[in-house]
């Protein structure tokens, strides 16, 4: 299936793909609680979404990830979410006007980069979280107004959409930027869409199997469903977690197979016109 | 005591002063509930100071408050609080690092400035709420952890402070342009600070009584203790209240009679080099 | 429609009915905001329901609520919500296990009930707010999910139910008694459930003909529907608000056109057996 | 200094002292953040003091928490706390009216003491957490306002206090029994007080260093402080950590010392009288 058999020369690449990028969300401490590894997620990508105290995350966690996102030298973006801690922004909440969704959008963002500048960093994108970009993805009015949200904050910034959904469509129509992620361990339906946490398999444990899959998917540069079925899509960058040891391993693992595969990993926010 | 029998001319105005600004809290509503008679001090006022979200006002409060004070052409600055809803940021937190209060600020500092930026609009200034206030007047620290905040946002983001207190020190030590601003309805004791609200007198309830006082310490350029004594201070701004039909009538009166003595009230902002 | 032509002794009363409960919101407030006219509707009602600090009041709010009830000799319960003081608990949060539900539940009414016992009071009833009833009316998990808190509490906590939805099945089948209640301000899609706020009609604000409407509801022991149906059902309590001025007028002329027709205002908790 | 020499009999123990109670504070995960060890100390102590909600702990981790220790035949109680999730309860707020504090804590109890009942165990006591501990260890209205909160929804209620300050006072002087608790990790100043945690040596680090000290002071029956002065006390349980993986270690060492010396670990709300 790749193109290692096909090498020809010192500046091979797989198919043609060169270079991509790898996400991870990031900043979701809350004071005195801890989750994610996220000291040593910042070694193994190149940009980080930065939770902005709405589903996790409180200013002194927001400025420590920054900082530490600046020293490894990897990107940042605003990561924003309904306000539901105790939820951890997973829940969906009905019934939100989108002015409204956008005006609390705009908040976090401001927040975020506030900190980020305070720190001497600059917010690169906005990437909406849990139940906010499940329910953006196929909403169009929800997508548009976390779409002007990050418009009304910063024209440059990039919006970090799943392909084929709501989310690029409305940042494609308002102009702006958009980075398209795939989730290296997660299944799709033949809808473009995440499979539900809720049914088997929706979750991959195995890090060589997500690897595979990463790779297959650069590769195609379409998004492959559970029933096999491919969606075109061009894939920008590649999310991975940190809150356990097992997604911190898959992750160092899907890193060091992009590498043999002579696949740079840099952040978006430098690869993208 | 004023130099109405004094008049010479045209342009004539009390001591030379010629000019002063009104200032007022606000957008401290939340949800459902309804605090502060906003639109009706729009019309009285030059100056407003935006709840952040932190002791009161929510995305969507903040976003309507900007917005009707552009409107109504009132300036607009970032209110920021300890996080205490509970308490409406009135309640002292001790055992806060100096940086914690810093990145918390900021983060307020932001939001508010990114919604007042979609909404077309400026951030001209910041003001401590409450406790925060009170804290950093006398304890030079969270003076500067305060006036860092501002100056990490924006260096022309001027500083609302008491006079002779340390968020004056702090604001001047740090480069940033500061507003002095007296109370209407409080009264001070020696320090220069304001009386605890838990002796009698602290709270001027008698509009006539309130704007006298104004018009005394503006004629003298000097704060007026509740011993008599006066502490000299160039005076930028006074600070009326919403909150209550009293206070919007006591803000109503105190501008007539500063407009009768011939006192144009325009934003610090605006008139501040 | 009504019987009044037909008077025929002293005791007589409309159609059988000589008694109902009158019930309303309370103890909404929070902190330094001031919600409903709670003051005002003790002497117009013989039953309270008791915000948990989920979607609004706080232990000293209340504490107050549940103290000026018993000095006006109304009933109190617990008004348990989904955990969301922003959306006030109107908003649909989704994807709550049941179990998790009732432990909320349990939660609140624990909370309530010890505040009640501490002023001398007595909780007699558990009314779920907002989206929580909402939904529970038309899912049985859910509805059960409260019934099984309500009990684990007190079984001889008295649910105050939708007629003919899910909250009063649940109830019934948990062996819980059932307090069935009308809205005196909204009207009934011919499920038996309340028209959605956002269709017009949904709320009624003439006092008058919510009041025609209630002794039509009363008489019949039915539920009138928009479109002129009768869904039978016995109707123990009819809740009236107190959130504005119309409100409480509107509940001050069902109460006085009620008492006209002889029917007797008194706690459900005391009448039904 | 221990009398293992001085072995006499079968049924010998140290000084007369025949056993003692373990506490540790649990339950403070919150939504998805995990905080503490809890199911390997419930194997350790006899008594746990459950989080409720307002500094750690939702109703999902306090129900969970409270089935565990009832598995693990553990005492439990409520830990109520300021309402600050941010700062873990951990900072002083000034300025609260003392029957304020006495309703947020009924509310706390009553909340934890359904979910008990719910449970199908039972709330034996009350132990203040965090600053509103501290506080109310040195302040007398405070301590009657916490302890008048344990007797309003429960006179059995046994009170966890410091031997000799406050809230000893406040409880016998209310009529409640009470629990006299030193901590394995902490040091004492002079007065009785715990040694502030921002001066070096406060909190011990050693294992068997805390277990002699332990050892040391329920042979004594009295306090040490750092001074080596020592100060008469009942002492009745002995609080351990288990939020990291050394604190567990330690209360591992300070139960297998502890039962060594043939001091059986007992709950005190079995022994109490």
């Amino acid at each position: 299936m790749f193109s290692e058999t096909n090498a020809a020369g010192a500046s091979w690449t797989m198919a043609g793909v060169s270079k991509v990028d790898l996400n991870c969300d990031m900043g979701e401490s809350f004071g005195v609680y801890t989750l994610g590894a996220d000291a040593e997620m910042l070694k193994l990508v190149t940009t980080a979404n930065v939770a902005c105290g709405f589903h996790a995350g409180d200013p002194l966690v927001i400025d420590r990830t920054i900082r530490l996102a600046l020293d490894a030298g990897v990107a940042v973006g605003a990561h924003p979410s309904f306000l539901d801690p105790w939820g951890f922004g997973r829940r969906p909440i009905q019934g939100e006007d989108p002015g409204d969704i956008e005006r609390m959008v705009i908040y976090q963002i401001g927040a975020v980069r506030a900190l980020a500048e305070a720190a001497g960093h600059r917010l690169t994108h906005v990437k909406a979280h849990g139940s906010l970009g499940n329910m953006a993805a196929v909403d169009l009015d929800l997508a548009l107004a976390c779409a002007r949200a990050a418009r009304a904050v910063d024209r440059d910034l990039i919006l970090v959409v799943m392909p084929g959904m709501e989310t690029e469509r409305a940042a494609l129509q308002l102009g702006l930027r958009v980075a398209r992620e795939v989730f290296a361990d997660r299944t799709y339906d033949d809808n473009g869409n995440l499979t539900s946490r809720k049914k088997p398999g929706a979750v991959l444990h195995d890090a060589e199997m997500a690897a595979d899959r990463v790779l297959a998917m650069l590769e195609a540069q379409a998004i492959t469903t559970v029933t096999g079925a491919t969606i075109p899509a061009r894939i920008d960058t590649i999310c991975v977690h940190g809150d356990n040891p097992a997604a911190v391993e898959m992750a160092r693992v899907i890193r060091a197979r992009l590498e043999t595969q002579g696949i740079a990993i840099e952040p978006f926010s430098r690869t993208l016109r």
